[in-house]
């Protein structure tokens, strides 16, 4: 059981811990940007240093691209032993010109603090690190054993960290990890995530003429590839919106009854949910409700697509070429491997003649299931109660965590702890990300709560 | 007939030409890009100071955006007015890194200028500046009377020049308007268009989600404007490449069994063609050649098309919005307003719930047809011989050139003299565009012996 003593540190720091995530958020992350690999590198360094001043065993391991950090504090050899995990890279934040202040530069109003990250990871991440500060200077030591994990390349797929863990496999060894990475259920009703969904994410480019051609000149008798382009996109949906890669669904697992029941019973408000997104309708799998589409039912998204002239005014020309980024939401039993070449396979079937088509695979993870009747789950259903004053629904989530099939098949680790801190309406991977403050303190208590808690 | 002391002049002055025309290259006057204004009033200004030398009575005149420059020497009540057209702006240069020299600094090489407006349509307006000058230098006079009008919004669809024309129709009146800003039928084979496609040109914007939004807390619920714009793009196409909206073919008028003959005739190498586009075969409809489909059937070409997250590597969003510029080549007796309320009338019938989307109509042409058969055109014809030394073939081309048909009804005019100096593979509108040096010196000629050739 957490101490008294813990608890008045947190609370009595809270202000303190704030301004040091704020000076975390400052530094511009963006892990798929070349450009910025040395503010990310940055971002390794202040969580080493964060991590040393905890007199934790720290080391930066160098990768192919970011680094890993890692530190251990593990003076038990009878107790539990609990890995926490953590990403100190973001996103792009583009487009910049829809953040009210610019994203690197964190600015608090009404109890949140808006910047790139705030939610997705570092505010969530950072809980872990003043929840260990607190407990040793509340206490002197840790309850149980802690090994750190933070990599910087969570935001690109994590190409680099099933390599490490392999190969630090046996200082990596735990009972079980935690992960708090994505949301509460909706605010004040703290969740703990057992699905995750998978992903696929592949490029699509088409080339037609060697060179952007005058319409007028030769319209008529080229193929268009931006035309091209739409109207392959186009097949890959159904009519009724379901995806038309044949054998797409074969390996999806119905849901169980009893999660459909479950999920029926959260509370969901539709309209304030249309309102948040600003749009005059759902869409979707009829047969689904909205809940369950956007967790545990697979989807396809197109995420960007380009082509030709998108300037100011007109430019008549067909263009060389044009290309779309297409992500696919797996649910279990999916595999990314099938589904990739699935998708591969139709598009090489449907394209037409004059123009080269090419696929490149860029990304993806296993979609997840956890089993929420461990004790260590058990554990962190008590923590978050402590942390958060109401005990946690257990719930699916639409995201990929594509770092927890490593865990699971590499460590051998079934204790898999998600815990959002954060809220879905936090605009993750949006413009103007935020996180509040209060789930920031919450966050913290929680965290320390689960040290005690696996203690047993 | 053009005089020997006129020819001499234009031969011994051949290089000085070059020289002027590369420093009216070098000015980046890209109308349809609002921060390069400034460069188009100094085109326009470069343009006017030419004509001031050549003792023209000279004005520029301010339009709602740039400026158009008149200038007339009329010294003969009973002698015809010859009205020349040309435009001193440019496209927008990008792509930029499909350069091989920056498209603002003039490059020779091999015999051609490479240069943004080179060949469209700089340099081979400004063959008529240069065949008056050799006529006043050998002549000390004009053998007819001739008017100059060169505007700076051609390529972004001249939106003021009609109001220009109407308000000086009377100061703008002539027999005939030589306007070379089209090409040859190929290298050496120098041509007089009679046949111009018409232009309607739109946007297409379809917003979403009222942010970003990601795909993985939100894939399955959200209609996404990309896949929306795709699946709108698809459709505007039947599967044979025939256009899909309704009643779009309903006012075309039938090829003349005669142009068909006649284009049948011209030399046609679909091989060469293949190989400068860059592709592995043509496309098209069936039942028309390739000549008749670019240059006498109706297309829909999408110009450009955008949406979401087009960087290095992978972004998880559900885009907000996404649009598209979308363009149709017309041809007799289609007209742009018609077109566009089809277009429109189609998109809003089968846009789907869930997003808005907006259609904006970017500019328009009419499609022309001048009779051939008229003497200026006969004159033309002769001046061309004259100046390339072989009779020009009559041809319709695929491209618009939206003033003529304002120069038809504004003006009353029916000789419309199109000749280019140009060749098909000039690149106009696209990188590395060029113009044959020898082609610009033949334009001179025949330029000036279309004044002796119009004096009867």
């Amino acid at each position: 059981m957490i101490t008294k003593e813990t608890l008045e540190k947190i609370d009595g720091n809270r202000h303190r811990y704030v301004d040091e995530l704020l000076a975390f958020l400052r530094i511009p992350s963006v892990s798929t940007y070349t450009q910025h690999a040395s503010d990310v590198r940055r971002a390794a360094e202040w969580v080493y240093n964060h991590l040393k001043r905890l007199e934790f065993q720290t080391k930066l391991f160098e990768t192919a691209r970011h680094p890993v950090v890692f530190g251990k504090n593990c003076p038990y050899a009878d107790r539990p032993t609990l890995l926490i995990y953590g990403h100190y890279d973001v996103q792009p934040p583009e487009p910049l010109d829809e953040w009210t202040n610019p994203p690197f530069t964190p600015t608090i109003h009404d109890g949140y603090v808006y910047a790139r990250g705030a939610s997705d990871d570092k505010g969530q991440f950072f809980t872990y690190l003043k929840a260990i500060e607190a407990i040793l200077a509340a206490d002197g030591k840790l309850p149980i054993n802690v090994k750190i994990l933070v990599e910087g390349e969570e935001e690109i797929g994590s190409p680099n960290l099933g390599a490490f863990l392999r190969e630090h496999e046996v200082e990596l060894r735990a009972d079980a990890v935690a992960i708090s990475d994505g949301s509460q259920f909706s605010q004040g009703m703290p969740a703990i995530t057992y699905g995750l969904r998978g992903l696929s994410y592949l490029q699509i480019d088409v080339q037609g003429p060697r060179i952007d051609l005058h319409s007028g000149s030769f319209g008529g008798i080229v193929a268009n590839p931006t035309q091209v382009l739409a109207d392959l996109l186009a097949k890959l949906k159904n009519p009724d919106g379901t995806i038309a890669i044949p054998g797409f669904y074969d390996d999806v697992l119905p849901l169980q009854q009893w999660e459909r029941e479950e999920m029926a019973s959260l509370p969901f408000d539709e309209d304030r949910l249309r309102e948040y997104l600003g749009v005059s309708q759902l869409v979707g799998e009829a047969e689904y409700s909205p809940l369950e589409r956007k967790t545990a039912r697979p989807t396809l998204d197109l995420n960007g697509i380009w082509g030709g002239f998108s300037g100011e005014g007109a430019k008549t020309v067909i263009p060389a070429r044009a290309g779309a980024k297409i992500s696919m939401r797996l649910v279990p039993d999916q595999k990314p491997r099938i589904i990739n070449q699935l998708l591969k396979d139709y598009l090489n079937s449907i394209k037409p003649a004059g123009v080269k088509v090419q696929i490149s695979e860029l990304h993806g993870a296993e979609p997840v299931l956890v089993s929420r009747h461990q004790q260590s789950v058990q554990a962190a259903a008590k923590a978050i109660e402590i942390g958060f004053g109401k005990a946690p629904v257990f719930i699916r989530e639409g995201g990929s965590i594509p770092i927890v099939n490593l865990f699971k098949e590499v460590l051998n680790l079934d204790g898999i702890l998600m815990m959002g801190w954060g809220c879905p309406d936090d605009g993750a991977h949006s413009p103007n990300e935020r996180f509040s403050l209060d789930d920031f303190h919450r966050g913290i208590r929680s965290a320390a709560a689960l040290l005690y808690e696996l203690h047993r």
